[in-house]
């Protein structure tokens, strides 16, 4: 009997794949005892548990036992029904129509498809610089070329979004996060928004519009989504990861009423038979669940719960790193999402090599259970970047959260001396 | 302002992907008003919804409230500790570990795990002639080559698949369904699976043993898989969805204990950095729900009344079709699954220009609002098969499959006239 040559049978893909960041990133926040910071996951015990058994209930008498049978990989037509309304409600007129939408298992599985439709091999890719790493991993499938946004403090910069596509008219789409965001937490104004819409317009291009934090604003209004200006060639994203719960994988894509039909067609049914030959439908269980929430109008209850309590968990984070953390470092104060963000000052940048943040990371994590996340995770090329880190403010309450920011206060500080 | 031009946008696989045969299979099957016999659906009146809503609510009493937020890609713990006796319960002993195992969205998600793992662009897969529509549409993905095993009454023929190995070492995997195989219903004796193992291991090749229907057997014991004789070089699949309910979406993938130990760490890394980079992990409340069926025993009840249904529906569907079906068509006889399989037999080949299956199809639909499904869309190269038929006998009660049945009877006799 001759052993299997595995070295022979692996594809491509899996001989050149780099590993996942997203696993490394991932790793101690669920190993009991640490307090990790790193994760985008929210607080489990804010998720509304009785709500989930009550519309679980509900959901079989108003549907049925077909919740439990397969489903078109666009998704449960009554969802799709829900939520053209409910993703701009308060905030504009409704962009998509429920033939527009596809459901997908949660956000991520959004990108992965998009990434499908939209990228081979070497295909040119913008993102933020930094940009969400689950994007870029969904991306490297395609081992594309990715061309960086850089930024100020009002997010990405119209500016450097116009030179990449003059200089690169061959982007397949600029993935945008316009809301809190991740890693950053900033947010772009409405000013910004139109131009961003103007300029892609001008130049033909795509823009993937993703916005998992978009309900969890602390502060201000509602801002209009970029999708809402650039509607003939703006893909929307979302997700029930953030507002309710992670563990129900539901997230989904929307097509613009006013894109191009052949265009628009051709790509529902190119992102709904990728869907099929993928995961074949979401559970439409799970989205029959959502959609009770939605139309039981649990999320407006629910949301404003979530707001208070990550109010006061971010400003207990601001406070702490105003008073524990070295002021070498710079953060953003978000007005909403989950994370703030920290970064070596320009003028301290020959303080870079004391502060390896990976190895921080590490020793926290071995020496004080302790987890953040090094910011080199959210960059599309990180060899040049400056040290820089994530801090999840949502995910504990603040009596936890407290000692473990000035554990990472003291380590930062005592690297620096 | 530019349109965007469309056509450079999108990527070499969305331009050259061929329209999915799934949705074309499925897209009757939710019309209200049409009794389907084409998609491989359970019957969702047998759907265990009580014990859903009870489990759903003990789920969180036993897990908290953890099972909705994000979980490690490998899947929910206790699901994984509790199925390597689950899978081979009164069959044989244990052949994975949990930490062999990864959950999956279905085991459609495992495929395309796989199909990624293992598959390149040209890359030869072997698979049954005819094999399941599902999977190839997953390995499609890849555009690979397929090398098709021929079968007789008992399966696929372990000397076509010897000849294939032997022709073609650079195969990939052999793609396999020893228990009531989709779409043909037949099921691979013992012998034949220890003939299957020891071909596969003196050609140094991979199997992948897929198996959603075998706890459906209606009548004999439950034959051992092949994993339990390859125990090196054979992956299994299996899946919740036929024996529990498909909109639940949890399924998974199992490496052997005997796996060479580089080889079985490498797939599963690979395996779960794919999972995280699709869907980032299976929903740990579905996950954990089906935790709560395996620990409560529910499958011991469910599924012998699952089996006491789908055998009288099997025997009246063999019934009918010996009553008014034309006897040019040769049919299978499972005892298991879901599915019998029919076709034109060869002497009678002459008529095949007749038999027309998908306008058949059609015209049934829309004259009749019955569905059936044609049998080429199960062939990797379905241009020179004879006319084939798969119908799911398992959908609906006797009672509305009957007459369903009879008119399909009738328009067949009918076409051969």
């Amino acid at each position: 009997m001759a052993g299997v040559d595995f070295a022979r049978k692996f594809s491509y893909a899996t001989r050149t794949m780099r590993p996942s960041g997203v696993g490394e990133l991932l790793k101690n926040s669920n190993v009991p005892g640490v307090t990790s910071l790193a994760a985008g996951a929210p607080d489990p015990d804010l998720f509304p548990v009785k709500e989930f058994k009550k519309y679980t209930n509900k959901a079989f008498k108003d549907f049925g036992p077909g919740i439990l049978q397969y489903g078109p990989p666009e998704g449960f037509e009554p969802l799709r029904q829900a939520l053209p309304e409910f993703l701009v409600k308060d905030i504009c007129e409704p962009i998509t129509k429920p033939e527009n939408i596809i459901i997908t298992a949660g956000s991520q599985e959004g990108l992965l498809i998009l990434a499908q439709v939209f990228l081979s091999r070497g295909c040119k890719v913008a993102v933020d610089k930094p940009t969400y790493i689950g994007a870029k991993e969904a991306f490297d499938m395609f081992s594309p070329e990715y061309i960086e946004i850089e930024s100020d403090e009002h997010g990405a910069d119209p500016k450097s979004l116009r030179k990449a596509f003059k200089d690169h008219p061959d982007i397949r789409f600029y993935y945008a996060l316009p809301n809190f965001q991740n890693p950053t937490g900033k947010t772009m104004p409405l000013d910004r928004r139109i131009e961003m819409a103007q300029i892609a317009g001008e130049y033909g291009q795509l823009i993937v519009e993703d916005d998992p934090y978009g309900r969890l604003r602390l502060e201000g209004n509602h801002i209009r989504p970029i999708q809402s200006f650039a509607s003939e060639n703006t893909i929307g994203l979302f997700t029930f990861s953030k507002m309710l719960a992670p563990g129900i994988r539901v997230g989904g894509m929307t097509l613009p009423n006013q894109m191009e039909p052949n265009a628009k067609k051709r790509i529902m049914n190119k992102a709904a038979e990728i869907k099929g030959r993928g995961t074949l439908t979401t559970a439409p269980f799970n989205q029959a669940v959502i959609t009770e929430f939605i139309e039981n109008n649990v999320f407006k209850n629910h949301i404003p719960r979530i707001i208070e309590e990550n109010r006061l968990r971010r400003n207990a984070m601001a406070e702490i790193i105003e008073e524990f953390f070295p002021k070498v470092l710079q953060f953003t104060s978000p007005n909403g999402g989950m994370f703030l963000w920290g970064e070596l000052k320009d003028e301290y940048k020959h303080l870079a090599p004391k502060l390896n943040m990976h190895n921080i990371m590490d020793e926290l994590v071995e020496q004080h259970k302790v987890d953040f996340t090094d910011g080199r995770f959210f960059y599309a090329y990180p060899k040049k970047t400056k040290p820089s880190m994530r801090l999840n403010f949502a995910r504990w309450p603040v009596k936890k959260m407290e000692p473990a920011m000035k554990i990472i206060g003291e380590v930062l500080t005592q690297k620096l001396s």
